[in-house]
């Protein structure tokens, strides 16, 4: 049902992400057993192939293998001599050759994950590139929010922050909006990309405004490095204006739960006794992204012979 | 019987240590098997959390897991941005949320295997805190003493070196006096911490005589770069008057057997010969530590549903 | 069959190799099959001890090492305390005190797997040790000629490139001469080192007439930080003389195919045109890797109790 590999939440239509999410609801079931394994993917292998260190994502991943019984090998390169785009190339259809039953790519230029998926035989999960889609969390974090509001349709989601540069932001405006729920993004005006509207958000440069009568708040993470630029406001002005606490998220519905993909920088985009508490569910968003992993890898690897 | 974490031998009774100590030697069978796998941990999940590079620890932890059919996942972080407590905290229960049975952790600061133990709720297991403690280290000791000897109770046992700054002495005084041993702790002044004699032991500034009539001489590590400095010995003049060499050794039992927590500065705490021949037996406490730390998963991450 | 340890082509008879290509043939099947695992090293540890870089041949490994159903556990070292002889025996030893059946061991100095080797109880497989000996490389490069041609004896192989400072050279001209095979050496005198012919090839410094009437032209990989030295041509120079492309390659047979170890420096000793595509056969060599290393793990690993 979804394609031979999963790059992007723009390429996916509803119906298949609706059946990701059924599937990864039945491989939460295998996560509360005491014996957390099932024989679906024996002999399989998954390769990780990270170019951009991500420990959380790559060990969600390995583990969700793991729990498929899949054979589960790592193979991470930050050498500049990988940099290349040849280079990236040759390793992975040398892996290729190895006959992967699946290969999750990440890397810090967006693309590279559709550039190895045309030259690999093995199917290709991308796990983020650049500010283009990170596919996987957006669809733990649609499992989290069904798990959580029992549906998405009709859901009003505000999405808070460097929305430009973020690949979270963008596939969850796929996702969400392709479900049916209403999606808003909210930040300084340098962070808001020209023409966001023509994804079918509203952009809102005043926190309240967007989150008010909101069912979801999803903070994102700031990278630090990007405040104290020229046209970027200072990491205490941006925690003053956009930095979600209990007091702003009154706005908002008063059964609304507080996302983020983590790691959160406590006291910028997400106050600290707000991030380790309710409403936010960002522990929920970590145990479903193994689940739905599972449920990818089982959906990529798992379809018989090739 | 142990707890639901083990940070140190300081909490542990000296029945549960015979009780560890016990199910180590029922493992040990495992590793002269040709087939060295039992499936104890079939579907649990071990996270080697090390903050700290130490290859033969986690290798041990690994190989031990492995043994027990768990899924062994390595997470290494040395990066700065994990050297806050926040941030390691984070990690920790971001790894916690993907349902680990057991989450094993080293860190050079005192005290952070405890820190996330109180934040997790899978058990923890100490490999290792700064000058703290390093548990399975003094159990593998206990274990290849007893192996030796056939008992504990009533050996005289002389730890030599940097007493001041290693885990690995204080975590072998609580475990040898627990079980009955004398111990002894020889080394410079400046290597002697004030009011070690708290903790049950005799302190020597004199080697001669803290080894005359020992059953058991353990060398620690030393770090060389302390040495040279203001108030410490020079190497030379160390290994002269506290490196253990066969003609030093003969003030003890005439069966003593010398033990390394490993790996040995050579011509520094120990002479080349020694650390290679009998009476050294430090590929014993190597082999050892595989059979406790499978001792030590089963008992933590085995116990059933939690 | 053959010994107890791997270390080279230099000791095998050519019965061994035959014997070797005949295993790794049978191992082919199991990579075509959809549960790609067999049962037959479960419960045998494959630790691999990586001195040098290598992920190719060290992923070649750990997805051979599983696919048998083995325990791999990676061990990974480039700290300079490592390079000293007496640490990395030390290393070797504490882990062959952990039980492995069988330790793949890669260094940048040539013999240190054969020092290991002498001092451990687990045989060794070497994966490749400075400019001595890559025998696994040698050996999937004549399952991957047999399997093209049919046979090996008789026929002529060529390599081009930097032979002298070349391990996959030295162990493929062993090879293919054991197995009957005329070895032809190419490239320009500095590369080409004194007395090579004693080894039963013959040496060329003009590429025309090396490959010329050759079944197999096998390219091997320039260090490109030896060009440009005092006595090497320039990378451009390399490139024009013995840098092979379509125009070469026809002085040799119509039916020859070209080989290279990977991974290529394109438009160097490869043109990209010919690295991608056929008469290569250079993704072929990678797939026959991991067959090859399955049938070393399980001859030298899997011949029951030891």
């Amino acid at each position: 049902m979804i394609g031979r590999d999963l790059l992007g939440i723009e390429d996916l239509e509803r119906l298949e992400i609706e059946r990701i999410l059924e599937t990864a609801e039945r491989m939460k079931e295998v996560g509360r057993r005491e014996v957390k394994k099932v024989p679906t993917l024996r002999g399989r292998t998954i390769v990780n192939l990270f170019f951009e260190p991500s420990t959380r994502t790559r060990t969600s991943f390995e583990i969700a293998g793991k729990r498929l019984s899949a054979d589960v090998v790592n193979f991470s390169s930050r050498g500049s001599s990988l940099k290349k785009a040849e280079s990236i190339l040759d390793t992975a259809k040398t892996l290729d050759a190895m006959d992967p039953d699946a290969v999750v790519v990440r890397h810090e230029v967006a693309g590279v994950p559709k550039q190895i998926a045309d030259a690999l035989e093995a199917p290709v999960i991308n796990a983020g590139d650049g500010a283009h889609e990170h596919p996987s969390q957006a669809l733990l974090d649609m499992l989290t929010v069904r798990e959580q509001k029992g549906h998405i349709e009709g859901l009003t989601v505000t999405i808070v922050g460097d929305i430009a540069h973020s690949r979270v932001a963008r596939s969850n405006i796929y996702g969400f909006t392709k479900l049916g729920a209403e999606v808003r993004v909210a930040g300084p005006p340098t962070m808001l990309p020209a023409g966001i509207e023509s994804l079918g958000v509203k952009a809102y440069t005043n926190l309240r405004e967007s989150i008010e009568g909101a069912d979801v708040v999803m903070a994102l993470r700031i990278q630090m490095e990007r405040l104290e630029g020229a046209c970027f406001p200072s990491v205490r002005e941006y925690a003053a204006t956009f930095g979600l606490d209990r007091a702003k998220l009154r706005f908002a519905k008063e059964d609304a739960i507080v996302m983020h993909p983590g790691p959160v920088n406590r006291g910028v985009e997400l106050a600290a006794e707000l991030a380790d508490h309710r409403p936010s569910v960002i522990l929920d968003q970590v145990r479903n992204g193994v689940a739905l992993r599972m449920a990818l890898l089982y959906l990529v690897a798992g379809r018989g012979g090739r």
